[in-house]
């Protein structure tokens, strides 16, 4: 297959749909990383050009006191019948492009190819990173490969990831940590039940206490957190007349990122500190993912809060942002695109925002 | 295959051993049945022998006030590298007979055909019913069929269902009910809960309720019933990062059975009276078999107490003691063998318990 032509500095709408209409499911990033290298060597000026897998690098080296680094992923979740993309005008929604990728996120990456493209006199040196894999599990993040074996190429003072965000700033995540409350009985038959122990019964106490948790809210660097702790999964049960010697209950807590994994699960366990006390329940880790303070007051970051006339919030979701936070570079969302319509066949993305980005990232990104 | 010869009046350990012997488990009891309605025909005198699909029936008509049903399932839950049957004799253990259906029931079946062939005066008129299907969904189950096709098999004063119980009598049967308990929610990604409704979390209270029940004893005609009420399922759960929208609870409540169905799911409902009345849960019963009173003081269920030295125990589990017991007959269990072995790769019948039992009804039976 030949590689498609791309237009980076014609119209960064256009430039979606193109990048849109060219497939790229996780795994199959090969064409569309082809397709943005050759039109990075074409169409820049004062870029080197790096290629690893399928992950694209473009950066300047002027010498200009801070450096923004500029990142989005190049792949999709499955295509739902909902490809090549089109465009539609309505009184309800104004003009609007639709297809797989347009929120998520092929619009963050016009834009930024875009920019790369048509800034003329960028005020921070710069570094766009192209990465595959993002929709899929951690182990295939093209970022994450990055990390470990290209880690050169994330240096920077504040860093921008494309994500949809409805155009406004989203600053920092919430870390996100799985823990499982096992409980354990003794088998029996049920005719029989005081011959055992029953393990579901052991879970009463844990989802009171969840029924009861009052979440907190906090304030980090202006934008507010709110953690959430909510049962994600319970299970129990051997046959219709047994008394069940196992159950378990996922537990998962969304919390600030004022909190590190290690206090988070103490504050888990703080929760359901009398069973965990007394035998009743044992808690184990799952899964975990640190959170990303905002970062907001570091002077690239407060540039760019200035530049989005100090419209900023705080991001929920976990996202790659955590990835820069630990490597102690500020970083935010920033993307066209609402998104609750990500990974949806209706996903679309209004035009008005893309136009919207590109020029509050130009005017931040110029001098 | 040529049907294997019984020798019924030997020896009913001999017999159980010759019975084990001929494969039976459930939808494969052609040839059991063949060779006991062979035998009965053989060496039995004064009975008429009927067979219906592979239900065998062996009954006497000499106009005695009192009728006995025997009753005995000819199959046996699948063999587990146990057979054929073998014998030990060990200081622990005594003398035993080893292998699949030793103990559920052949033992007990071939008492009940011991004791057709050589009783002389039998004290009440007798009928034999083997059938097939007891260890299977209940549809298959061959007293059903008989229930429905051939009522009139099951006419009798009292009924004596063979099946083990170390040889003791086991009186009634407890009933046994499942409810499910629903909760509904609003699903929600985590990072977001406070946009949902935690369907797994509505569950805690009718956990905790159980946790903290007493169930009730009651003495019926001298037997102790204790019931039960127990969690035998619990689950929910969409995704790690998704607030449930639904979970259910499974509860299986055994009762004592002066409790009649209708009775039994109002006790449910009132244990659970403050989730069900504000919607948190619903309830549905999913599966219900009524219990079984003792009908110990009937005349002909007193005699065989007098015969067993009064010594008699509350059955838990549910057996087909409910199918005569909703016919408005009294029926208990007696048979050879610790229920507990049953449907074990290690099952084993003491040797003795087949003689005692076999005494036992000897007594009973004979005028």
């Amino acid at each position: 297959m030949s590689v498609p032509d791309l237009n980076l500095s014609a119209d960064p709408v256009e430039l979606t749909a193109a990048l849109v209409d060219m497939r790229s499911v996780s795994h199959d990033e090969a064409l569309i990383a082809d397709a943005i290298e050759a039109a990075l060597r074409a169409q820049t000026r004062g870029f080197e050009i790096s290629r690893f897998g399928n992950r694209v690098l473009a950066r300047t080296t002027r010498g200009l006191p801070t450096r923004v680094v500029l990142a989005g992923h190049l792949d999709t979740v499955p295509i739902a019948d909902n490809l090549p993309s089109w465009r539609t005008n309505s009184d309800d929604e104004g003009d609007m492009l639709h297809g797989c990728g347009t929120v998520d996120m092929k619009s963050g990456l016009a834009v930024f190819l875009h920019l790369i493209a048509t800034l003329d006199q960028p005020a921070h040196d710069l570094t766009l990173i192209c990465y595959d894999c993002e929709e899929i599990a951690a182990k295939f993040n093209g970022l994450g490969f990055i990390e470990r074996e290209k880690p050169e190429w994330l240096v920077g003072d504040v860093a921008i990831l494309g994500e949809p965000t409805g155009g406004l700033i989203e600053a920092g995540c919430q870390g996100t940590m799985r823990v499982r409350l096992s409980a354990k009985g003794i088998r029996a038959h049920s005719a029989r039940s005081w011959m055992g122990e029953n393990a579901i019964h052991r879970l009463g106490e844990a989802l009171t206490r969840l029924h009861a948790y009052v979440p907190r809210t906090v304030d980090i660097d202006g934008c507010e957190y709110r953690e959430g702790l909510s049962a994600v999964a319970v299970s129990g049960g051997v046959a219709g007349n047994v008394i069940p010697d196992a159950a378990y209950l996922d537990v998962n807590f969304r919390y600030a990122p004022d909190r590190s994994e290690e206090q988070a699960f103490a504050h888990v366990r703080e929760v359901f500190a009398s069973d965990l006390a007394d035998g009743t329940l044992t808690a184990q880790i799952t899964d975990s993912a640190p959170g990303a303070l905002p970062g907001l007051t570091h002077p690239a970051a407060a540039a760019l809060v200035d530049a989005a006339d100090g419209k900023f919030r705080a991001k929920y979701g976990w996202t790659d942002v955590a990835r820069f936070s630990a490597l102690g570079i500020p970083a935010v969302n920033l993307g066209p695109g609402d998104p609750s319509l990500a990974h949806r066949a209706d996903e679309r993305v209004p035009v008005a925002q893309i136009y919207a980005v590109t020029e509050l990232l130009r005017t931040y990104l110029s001098a």
